[in-house]
């Protein structure tokens, strides 16, 4: 007789959306001339700019000729985009990422929740709290978890972010394997400096743990002195993957396409 | 310190592919003036045709004015093409499949390759042999499977598809929780009759089994006694799921999309 995934079982709701939503209302309500950036929910809202459109109507037609027609691409992406993405998103900001390093995605909600597929079942996770519920969800349904507790699956070790903290969690005393970073955060809009990330470098290294660094909202850093990427700090090759996405630029608003960096 | 999941040690090369490419080569060798229609590897060279180019533009365009921009779209597909599908691929054949049991996706490799997540990790498989790589090995990683021993993984119920069967396996003696079904076959071409796929429905509600019908090669079929959907079949509803494609059909070769049943 077939049978369930019965780790699915064990997902609460999260009620983090609907938090955020009770929040922003309640601000508007008291604040109604403040005006609101909106980081929580995902979707969006502005227009593709013309470069955009004007290459996404220059690529179907390619795809209209049989001399020009593309069939199933490489399977790590299309060089010219990797090659890009290592020039501009890291060369250019003293990281060095090759273009063999880059893995082009239909965006980083898939990836982010694939990832932990890789590795072992048993190991130990580290996840900020608040965060992109994606990262708990897809490893309670993989059984990395126990039962949910007052809003907490048994065996996360969950890192506090809160305004004590300036919602940027310092390094736990206890040991993990697996550490999920979001800076710029979903959902408090929290950065990281070069030495908090750097902590957390050196505590991946003590632990030999992996970082899963997630920087899909890196182009909202104004501050110079922020980190764009993981990969700024000296030794993150050796400990860190790194999610990036077009979808949440002023450039590609909503349409699929990202990349995940495996040194 | 951080493991990776084991059971990807597991995998051996698929040689299916490579094993396809040496017959065709030898064939087309021995006979170069006969045609061979190649159903293996999954590589396209059509254009598409001009319905949907102009629709792809239209939908560029679309996204490039604000006043009529989407966002993400609902989580199941847009009901638009949902209606479409449940009248034209499933009423028109006399199936009772309605709009909200019908999934849109990026491709039914993905589709097909996620669809195990959702069952436990220790129910019997069926999968046919040859058959499409990617039903073993999300399998083999998701470690239902033991050890690969003479090309074959221990632990799956393997379906003989050989030209003693014509290459449509008959229901085993032993019981299975999951089975895998391709018709028409990839790489063989196999189709399978209404009996045959009757005998599968009757094997599955016996055995309180879930049969998964990988229909993407479907507007392939020739023979009009050839069920197109496994939900031709009465009683099919209660066992199976179904994956197509629009990717295998001469509108939109290589383009990601597709869909899967779940009633």
């Amino acid at each position: 007789m077939i049978r369930i995934n019965e780790n699915y079982t064990k997902l609460a709701a999260s009620y983090l959306f609907a938090d955020i939503a009770r929040r922003v209302n309640a601000y508007t309500a008291a604040h109604p001339d403040r005006p609101v950036i909106r980081l929580g929910i995902g979707d969006v809202t502005e227009p593709l700019p013309a470069a955009c459109v004007e290459a996404l109507h220059a690529a179907t037609d390619e795809m209209a000729q049989r001399a020009t027609f593309k069939g199933y691409g490489p399977e790590q992406g299309y060089a010219f985009l990797r090659e890009l993405v290592a020039q501009r998103d890291y060369a250019d900001r003293g990281c060095a990422i090759g273009p063999d390093e880059v893995f082009v995605s239909d965006g980083s909600k898939c990836d982010s929740g694939n990832i932990q597929e890789i590795f072992a079942t048993d190991i130990r996770l580290a996840i900020p709290d608040p965060v992109y519920p994606v990262y708990v969800d897809t490893n309670v349904m993989a059984g990395r978890t126990g039962a949910c507790v007052d809003g907490r699956y048994e065996g996360i070790l969950y890192l506090e972010s809160t305004a004590a903290n300036s919602y940027v969690p310092a390094v736990p005393q206890a040991p993990a394997d697996l550490v999920y970073l979001c800076f710029p955060n979903n959902p408090t809009g929290a950065v990281a400096t070069r030495q908090q990330l750097a902590a957390w470098v050196d505590y991946a290294k003590r632990n030999r743990a992996v970082l899963l660094f997630d920087s899909a909202y890196e182009s909202y850093i104004r501050d110079p002195a922020i980190p764009h990427s993981i990969y700024e700090i000296e030794g993150a090759r050796d400990v860190a993957i790194e999610f990036r996405s077009f979808s949440k630029t002023a450039g590609f608003t909503g349409t699929r396409c990202a990349y995940t960096v495996v040194p």
